[in-house]
């Protein structure tokens, strides 16, 4: 059975193509090329990928930019504290975009399982990480697809880390052998000599150096 | 009040944006550079939307090629006869993708309204284009985004031209003063000189002939 994962070489999104591999999945991975800062980040990806042993690995490119309005996507400086309402991190209606594109591949390749990596604990903020917005993913992906209409099989979108900790998550990538050495979490990080520094501030590296630390295991990845 | 309409410079979201406008709102259009053979379409969009009168017109780049999969797409002829089931041009997830950067650029610019010139008459093979899949998308809308989140309004995904032949989507558009010679609706157009040429026999060709015919109008733009 093939399944299409949501793959940016990120701790949560290399936990979760781990999970789809190890449930006997053939996984084709799907990651985006955004205009990220750092382009080193698609290369670990492509590294991660190919460790784990994936059946395909496809790079989109988007232009998310052109709607400006986020801290990852404009030129709004990222911010090192939390916040308790919607993030400015928060990139609009990125999710659906994202898993518009999964659902076209797994209709190419003939897949009717996605997963994607979102978590309504650590980004409670974040309306398109909830359980409510995944259940309508998946109703809208069998009405959006002729193969879903056709009745040729039922779409199923997997969020396995929604109810996880970030302690959970690595806890769980430990028991299945995942390698953290070439993921990055970082919102804004630094590259020197093409090795990547994250930033150790942001509140992506705040969340992922304290799940490092309640699972008791240590960060393998450089900071600055 | 503002509103996104997807607007790709052919007949039916022609008369859409026009729909829209007349309809009250402060249009902002969103077109797609999808590595059309023809860039010249992309050029009578614009010309189109400043004669309409757009508040913005935004031109997204994305590559729908990678997955391959439609004629429209991939390196597959474009059909000449009509197909009884799901045609060989259906682009997978294509208005999911779509209508997804729409609800981005509608969060980033404060609207709430989006609309969409799918069409269950003319294309009942497409499933994207059945009011099913516009009711779940206008559901997830809701869900997937801050503003929808935090009840500051509803999103609603207008589709005017749903239950309308190409004959009634004509005469409306003639009724509310569309100028319909830049509009394109080709599969397969030809470009000499600058000048689009539509092909005539595609199944989007013989559409909006017949349509015009019926109508009792005389389409304006130059076939090969």
């Amino acid at each position: 059975m093939k399944a299409i994962v949501l793959f940016s070489g990120g701790l949560d999104s290399t936990t979760v193509l781990t999970i789809a591999k190890e449930s006997g999945f053939e996984v084709y991975a799907l990651s985006f090329d955004y205009g990220q800062r750092h382009k080193t980040e698609l290369e670990s990806a492509k590294k991660i990928a190919k460790q784990v042993g994936v059946a395909e690995h496809k790079i989109a490119k988007i232009d998310l930019r052109i709607f400006g309005g986020s801290a990852l996507t404009a030129d709004i400086p990222v911010p090192t504290a939390p916040s308790d309402s919607i993030p400015i991190t928060y990139v609009p209606a990125r999710n659906t975009i994202f898993l518009s594109y999964a659902l076209a591949y797994a209709e190419v390749v003939g897949a009717f399982d996605i997963f994607v990596g979102v978590n309504a604990v650590d980004y409670s903020g974040y309306p398109d990480c909830r359980p409510e917005f995944i259940n309508a993913f998946e109703r809208l992906a069998n009405l959006a697809t002729a193969v879903g209409v056709e009745g040729k099989g039922d779409f199923k979108i997997h969020a396995p880390l929604m109810k996880m900790g970030k302690k959970e998550i690595i806890e769980e990538g430990i028991k299945l052998g995942v390698n953290y050495s070439e993921t990055h979490s970082c919102y804004d990080p630094i590259t020197k000599d093409e090795k990547i520094y994250s930033c150790g501030k942001c509140d992506s590296c705040q969340l992922r150096l304290a799940g490092f630390s309640a699972a008791n295991v240590k960060d393998p990845i450089a900071y600055n």
